[in-house]
């Protein structure tokens, strides 16, 4: 449990930290012998059994049985949506939506709520009619249609995917206040599909194979040029997405994903994957997706997703209600493999305490990680921070900028600052 | 690889596998020295680089982000539903509906696919009037309501739940000839929520207290005993499904999850939770969900799952198209612990040989496994079999029916027997 500004170890186990001492009722001894006053305002403690409340639902028949044969969520969650910056871009059909973070339970991201990245809008592509085309250095090229692909050997791996603007807006400080519009840029889920190295390997490579392009068969033809290394090792040629087809935002029927890379180079709406022995410098990898640094010269094929991590509770879109007992809630990732800590600090990252991770931690996946919090009503500066097992620890803002300037929106993987105020508003602020 | 009715050893990587021999193209040579006359008849090697098909979708502009800020499955895959069987229960409101596992791609079960069993319906509950009461004998009884709820420490895991009426019909040899309905009363999700053991800790138990009574808030007042053992293991009070909230059909707001324990305990619309020192012997532990032996005794509180595998391709929806090469896929799971081995057999339970299994195996969860197949086109019985890491073996029905008689229709979890015909066709039948 984290104490005020206190640097208490955190029990490993938060059940034995509630045998110790209550979160609920009022006027009870916590654990160090502080007074609750009234942990969880709205909880009603019984002086004896008391009658249910006994709702018209209680006493009535609802609809039958596959009466919705896909199903919806409850219209109770209406406002739990993926969300636009109209501003952000020239068009919606070149733009981005953002996943609703702060209300997002566990690693799997429901694909209703997925995130989003168009580069011409979303096509609507027949599935019967698609074909993949692996052409160029091959011995064997070939035309596949979806029925070929679905009879390869198959695999399936839970993995985000982020799109590098994600925070891009605070590189200048011009984010806006909300967990939402600043960090939804990302989700995870469990993607089944062929490994990429199957499909080369069926074609034949080229003994000076060393670059595939990978292109959309959307109106942008969106496309990206990728080091054979990394195409035999751990990419997937996707149809299924958390237990079904691909959605349409997803790239249905088919796309590339590219475990811990930036999202971009995870081609949506797959149609083509050229072999050859160079990059082909595309729009997207040039005048796109490169990051111009202070000196004027442009850092370009910067694919990997750095650790990082964000506290989801706390936040501004979910605010503290009165001192008391809270549990601090995140999300980590990294693109380089598993997330080995997470480290929470309450005073803008002068003292850190370890966070709980939660099972399973699965490499180039979220990670769900939580702290205790005993809340005393004072200003805090919450922040979270990621070591994955590289060792890569997560950058402040200010290390980022040191290094890389300004002028790039692209790869801003920094602590995150929550400021808490004494009446439990949560403010997106930057310090140091 | 499995060829015919051979016991080859599979190999441990597939694609391994394939490195060797290719999985396309005409008249190619197979490991062994097989010639396959068209492994995928629908695959269209090239001569040379052709012109990929430039249909509409490649040349448009689709709607913008957040056209559909909650999104929805391709119309393409409209066919991809919960079913129902309208003659097996009286009513739709007391009835049960299939998961298409023919469909499901990976181990998370879609939240608009996850089957369905309801006793009165689908109630609409709000969130905002919806309580939690915690009473019997305990210390400290309390109401609570789903803002208290989620600020108790939190907990994410993977489990599945299946109804133990899944494969019921098999029985008597009453099944139909379908996977879905067969064996679509399981599906698997991500849950987040409350220990249960935290609770019971809020609320404090008496000395005597070794039962726990759990009751929905829907018009039936579902409830069932649970051993307070198990409430204090691993029982979770659960708001989160795949990283939304719970779903209507799921328990909106609230649901007990109780892992790997028959589906009717995992009480939905949870709204009650009493303590006490013996079972309550409700209806439904005693008329209903107990298992009328040939004796005419009946087993009660038989809640764990048994271990238990499903092939899912082939199977009667999936059929084969031609000879050649092929992945065995398939589901399997256990109550008791996590998946062991699957072992696939090809000539009904005579041979049997490994499955690969694929990561990750979570306890009381889902996990995928395959097996290559290169068809001969000749007649086949394919089956499946777990062991679980408690040592369990799936049984054959011809077990289960010799100890249990055929009057009962629970907790089914025998080898199931896809027959594949010569012309690609695949039936559900008994053997042995």
């Amino acid at each position: 449990m984290i104490q005020g500004r206190s640097t208490h170890d955190m029990p490993a186990n938060t059940s034995g930290a509630l045998d110790r001492r209550r979160l609920l009722g009022r006027g009870l001894i916590a654990a160090g012998g502080i007074v609750l006053a009234s942990d969880l305002a709205e909880a009603q403690p019984l002086a004896a059994d008391q009658p249910l409340p006994d709702p018209d639902w209680s006493k009535s028949l609802g609809p039958g049985v596959a009466s919705r044969p896909y199903g919806q969520p409850s219209h109770f969650e209406k406002d739990v949506i993926r969300r636009t910056v109209p501003w952000l871009t020239a068009t919606q059909e070149s733009a981005i939506s953002f996943s609703p973070l702060q209300n997002q339970t566990g690693i799997i991201t429901p694909n209703g709520l997925f995130f989003e990245r168009y580069h011409a809008g979303r096509p609507t592509v027949d599935p019967a009619e698609h074909r993949l085309l692996i052409h160029g250095m091959v011995d064997r090229p070939i035309l596949l249609t979806m029925e070929d692909i679905q009879r390869f050997p198959s695999t399936s791996r839970v993995h985000f995917i982020e799109c590098p603007a994600n925070g891009g807006m605070e590189w200048r400080a011009a984010q806006l206040n909300s967990l939402q519009f600043n960090h939804g840029m990302i989700s995870c889920a469990e993607w089944t599909g062929v490994k990429l190295s199957t499909l080369l390997a069926e074609v034949g490579l080229k003994r000076d194979a060393s670059w595939v392009l990978a292109e959309g068969a959307d109106g942008a033809h969106m496309d990206r040029s990728l080091p054979i290394d990394k195409c035999l090792d751990d990419c997937l040629v996707v149809y299924g997405q958390n237990g079904e087809k691909l959605r349409p935002e997803q790239g249905y029927p088919l796309r590339l994903v590219v475990p811990g890379w930036q999202g971009n180079v995870n081609i949506k709406w797959l149609r083509r994957l050229e072999i050859g022995n160079q990059p082909w410098f595309t729009r997207e990898e040039t005048s796109q997706y490169t990051e111009l640094m202070a000196d004027g010269k442009a850092r370009a094929f910067t694919w990997t997703i750095y650790p990082k991590s964000v506290v989801t509770f706390p936040c501004p879109e979910n605010r503290m209600r009165g001192p008391g007992l809270y549990e601090i809630r995140g999300l980590a990732w990294s693109g380089k493999g598993k997330v080995a800590r997470v480290d929470v600090s309450l005073d803008g990252g002068v003292d850190w305490m370890p966070a709980q991770l939660h099972e399973p931690v699965l490499t180039k996946a979220l990670t769900k990680f939580t702290a205790e919090w005993l809340w005393d009503g004072k200003p805090a500066l919450v922040q979270s921070r990621v070591t994955d097992d590289t060792g890569f620890v997560q950058p402040t803002i200010a290390d980022l900028r040191a290094s890389r300037g300004v002028n790039g929106i692209y790869n801003n993987n920094s602590i995150q600052t929550w400021q808490v105020k004494a009446d439990g508003a949560v403010n997106d602020v930057q310090i140091g």
